[in-house]
């Protein structure tokens, strides 16, 4: 307490479940759930309820005894320790399929993120409209960002420009990066950087398929 | 020594690194690299040299002194290890933007899996072709698992029909899932799921933004 400056990173796996508890949440909510406890969502999560209470714990919320944790308020928490009540403006370069998938995609169901415009080089696709968001010309990057003040971009383009293009978007003052492509990225130590690599998802599931092979 | 019977399951970390050193490595070796050592990898993907090394060990390869790894020799070593060498068929259901995006994906670059065939319930997209992958109706599903001997599915269909979907497709003798839509998926304790969520990897940026903010 002494120290309330120093922020403790939270593990990244907390984080990345913390959307998955506010998902479940949301949709127990329209079920008509009031109160909710640590081992119902764990159970239902298939997950460790001690976890789930930790990593609860990280939005500041407390739960209470024999009651658990009063749904309104948990989602509360989590939507603002996740920056998901505020709107999170971000630009997308790339609008191929993968960009245009994203378009869409946020157009139906916020993804924490607003999706403003998205940009291109490729004359076919400027101009393009997709789930409510339009497609411009990548010279008009830097003055977008500069008007909108947008500081998240979405990395969506092929893999061989993929360098090139985060380097222009780092020039435009764009400050994070969520690079979709399977490019890996070098850029300056400031620049916030966050991979979805298919490839490791895709890793993932053949390792497991084939230790379950080898089990049966 | 004793039990070699008994697989020690790999990290998942560790699992998520191997395509991502495969994926450098490739690139590498396009370059000329014929030898290449874990400081040289670690220091180009920022990892600690002695996470690459423990990492790397689990494919069964060992480096020599000074000289480090033949790049030949890892690349086939982390390719059989991953199974990517190996043709891992899969159907893709949900046909839509995101399905597409996937499908055009794998056209242009190994996934890891080869998509045989997309399916979809909806008339406009049933005949369409991406990426040479042909769209199905799903009613043809359960005859076409069958005939060419699939087990892995790829689910990319709005979120309020993926467990329906999933459903089908397990009885249909589909044995792991890559899903790719925000619903959590309740299945059968052997079905194999692999969740990507768009969501995790959003949170992740936008806390590590929040927490550059507060640095500066």
């Amino acid at each position: 307490m002494q120290k309330d400056k120093k922020i403790k990173p939270v593990p990244e796996p907390t984080i990345k479940r913390l959307p998955v508890y506010l998902h479940y949440l949301n949709k127990a909510r329209l079920e008509g759930v009031i109160n909710i406890s640590a081992p119902t969502i764990a159970g239902e999560l298939k997950l460790d309820p001690t976890q789930v209470v930790k990593d609860l714990s990280f939005t500041g919320i407390k739960g209470r005894t024999k009651i658990g944790y009063n749904i309104y308020e948990l989602i509360h928490y989590l939507e603002e320790y996740l920056g998901f009540n505020k709107t999170n403006n971000a630009f997308l370069v790339g609008a191929g399929n993968l960009g245009s998938a994203l378009m869409a995609y946020q157009a139906g169901q916020s993804l924490g993120l607003k999706i403003l415009a998205a940009f291109d080089i490729s004359a076919d696709r400027i101009g393009e409209k997709t789930g409510q968001v339009n497609v411009l010309h990548m010279n008009n990057f830097g003055e977008m960002v500069k008007r909108l003040n947008v500081s998240i971009g979405i990395l969506t383009t092929p893999e061989h420009v993929a360098q090139e293009m985060a380097e222009k978007m780092i020039a435009c003052r764009i400050k994070a990066i969520w690079n979709l492509t399977p490019a890996y990225l070098k850029l300056p130590e400031n620049i916030i950087v966050q991979n979805t690599s298919m490839y490791s998802n895709v890793a993932v599931l053949l390792k497991r398929l084939e230790e379950s092979d080898v089990v049966i």
